[in-house]
């Protein structure tokens, strides 16, 4: 891993294990040396399996096939493997061929049938992948997988991240304690529907996988489609999460539960976006006033995906009149003349024109903080959104122009 | 101006004066010292007026003027007034008061209504106009205004541009010459459905209001709407095209006139994007195969405004993986394993993978070139599209994160 993002936490979280979760990584040698380029996690039979995906047109092969393994309820456990890397993704008929020979094999040595086996591939794209590599490491992992492994799980799945990404919540519900514990990676081409991202969430409470399944398509439009880093798409991006049930807590229609899960999934988006290539600062806009909540996120989006907002942020410039004009681009609708816009707790601008109480002065110092936060009133009506973003920087240009290593 | 363009004409070129047509240009001083920030254009009794303006909703007031004025066959003639340095945007009722005081004025002094005075702004957002300072150089512009001055007029309405944009094309309608000489400005906050883009296009020939105006606006969507420096919109952009009528040369139904036009039109687009903040490479993208004209152009503009695909071409990159990437982001039909992508001549990828003829050294080689054309063929229909773009380079950071000055 190169500089770590000024943004990072500054130690990994504590990660409660999960019960019915066991987790192993490894190095099979795809193509990074001395660092661990494989995650191997067993789940316990009876474990029940959600997941969202990119919406990409030109999505991987082990993304299709995980999207057409989903709802089948498993008595056998559930097993996920993920290499780092190596996307797997437009090598053509080769794509499919390696991620049923993962399956396969992985479904071999854990005891589930290959139905029930679940891959991801990240890294570069349009390089066939050799999957002998990872299939060559799954016995070691299957052995020496454990509970307490998510540090070394989180940190095999990245690729240009500088810093492994974890979240982990316990709680209640009733008198019985549950756990919700994840990990994520992504930093570069991180996008609304998904990104370049990663996210493997598990608990032990007791779901169905539909109830899973829709709590997480809904929570997932508040939190990682919420989050952007430069506008672009992956052709990979999976959230997979497991629900064990080893706990025999009962979490149907616990609001505990989907509290929780919403908080987990909010803390990991975060982490992605701390780590956006070349960030420097961690951005929240949020917006109100929108006439619907779609337009809320379209104008939240608009700014946020502005090169010209996101490099005056990295500036440190308040540079007030690019956010009007990313209002403008959105085509959402928007009162030119009731306008407000706040950086921080500092009123910028409203009705319309630059607030008699704002100088630059009081913008540009609010600019050296490194976290930002643009409100935005559109006074048009009383929907409103919330997303997040990094800036715009000289490192992301290095990052991103350098010949591909 | 800071340092020019590699990618800028090696000088300003030949630009026929306009029968009809008077330009010039002076120096209000604004807020640009040593240098014309004011061009006035005159244009002969009978003019008609053609244009088209940004589709940002955060408009401003002088094109929400200019736009209710369109259509008005005026007798009188027709004044053009523009300034540089501030854009007269977001400025609350400030905003229509100094349209309406340069109309008046210019009105006056050039002896038309101010119902045929257009006017545009362009410079930074969010801060009031000192409109006196142009009204007081409307005189001696009026005076000296003459035909031969289009470059003089084509540096006056640049702000970020590294150098002043100018096209002229003579041809002959039946026996007879008539000329279109245009100039325009734009450099930043570049993107489809217009930018911040200042265009004025000028012609001898005779035409209708209502044929040149639908003419500008389906050429408009061929050129000015398929370019983008940054993917942002502006609150100013201008289009606007006048006819004189000086000739005595009829244009109507004139494939030639349409013709010349589109060239005139695409000159100057061109000249934009290779005026794209810290641009160092001029790139064409082109589609082919796509299901409707729509998804062909919406392909375009993915690839042509991704940071990604943006950064690997300043860094000689030849990562068609982020093309794959953005051609899946765009959400247009596309058979991802018929995909097919060229750079230039070379085969990089075909039938949904790389092409066994393609090596990274072709690529890279490639890459070096400062005109990079990258095709894409959606193997799904038959319709296409051309797009226009430049490279993301460090400049581009530098130049948009500097504090305003």
């Amino acid at each position: 891993m190169t500089k770590v993002s000024p943004l990072a936490p500054t130690e990994f979280p504590k990660i409660e294990p999960v019960k019915g979760i066991r987790l192993a990584a490894g190095q099979a040698g795809i193509k990074y040396q001395n660092r661990p380029d494989v995650m191997l996690a067993v789940c316990d039979p009876g474990s029940v399996v959600a997941g969202v995906f990119t919406s990409s047109l030109t999505r991987s092969a082990a993304v299709l096939d995980c999207q057409s393994k989903l709802g089948h309820q498993s008595d056998q456990g559930v097993v996920i493997v993920v290499n780092s890397s190596n996307a797997n993704a437009f090598t053509g008929a080769f794509g499919q061929t390696s991620v049923d020979a993962i399956c396969t094999a992985a479904g071999n040595i854990c005891g589930v049938n290959q139905e029930h086996v679940f891959t991801s591939s990240t890294g570069v794209i349009g390089e066939v992948l050799d999957h002998s590599k990872i299939i060559d490491v799954l016995d070691d992992l299957y052995v020496s997988a454990k509970e307490d492994a998510f540090e070394i799980a989180a940190r095999s799945i990245c690729t240009t991240d500088t810093f492994p990404k974890a979240a982990s919540r316990t709680v209640k519900i009733g008198d019985s304690k549950i756990t919700i514990s994840g990990i994520a990676k992504g930093s570069g081409m991180i996008a609304p529907d998904m990104a370049t991202m990663l996210v493997y969430i598990f608990t032990d409470a007791t779901i169905s996988q539909k109830e899973l399944q829709s709590m997480v398509g809904e929570l997932n439009a508040e939190t990682f489609n919420c989050i952007t880093v430069d506008g672009d798409t992956s052709t990979s991006d999976t959230l997979l999460c497991v629900a064990s049930g080893a706990s025999n807590v009962d979490a149907s229609d616990s609001q505990t539960f989907k509290e929780t899960l919403h908080d987990v999934m909010l803390d990991l988006s975060h982490q992605v976006v701390r780590d956006g290539e070349g960030a420097s600062k961690f951005i929240e806009v949020e917006v109100t006033g929108a006439a619907t909540k779609d337009e809320a996120h379209k104008v939240g989006m608009a700014i946020a995906n502005s090169p010209l907002v996101k490099t005056a942020i990295a500036g440190e410039d308040p540079n007030w009149g690019r956010i009007v004009m990313a209002v403008g681009k959105s085509g959402a609708r928007a009162n030119r003349d009731g306008l407000k816009i706040k950086f921080g707790d500092i009123l910028v601008a409203e009705n319309g024109w630059v607030s008699k109480s704002y100088s630059e002065e009081l913008g540009a110092n609010y600019m050296k903080n490194s976290e930002i936060s643009i409100s935005v009133d559109l006074s048009v009506g009383s929907e409103n959104a919330k997303v997040w973003t990094c800036d715009f920087t000289h490192d992301y240009i290095t990052i991103n122009a350098d010949y591909r290593s």
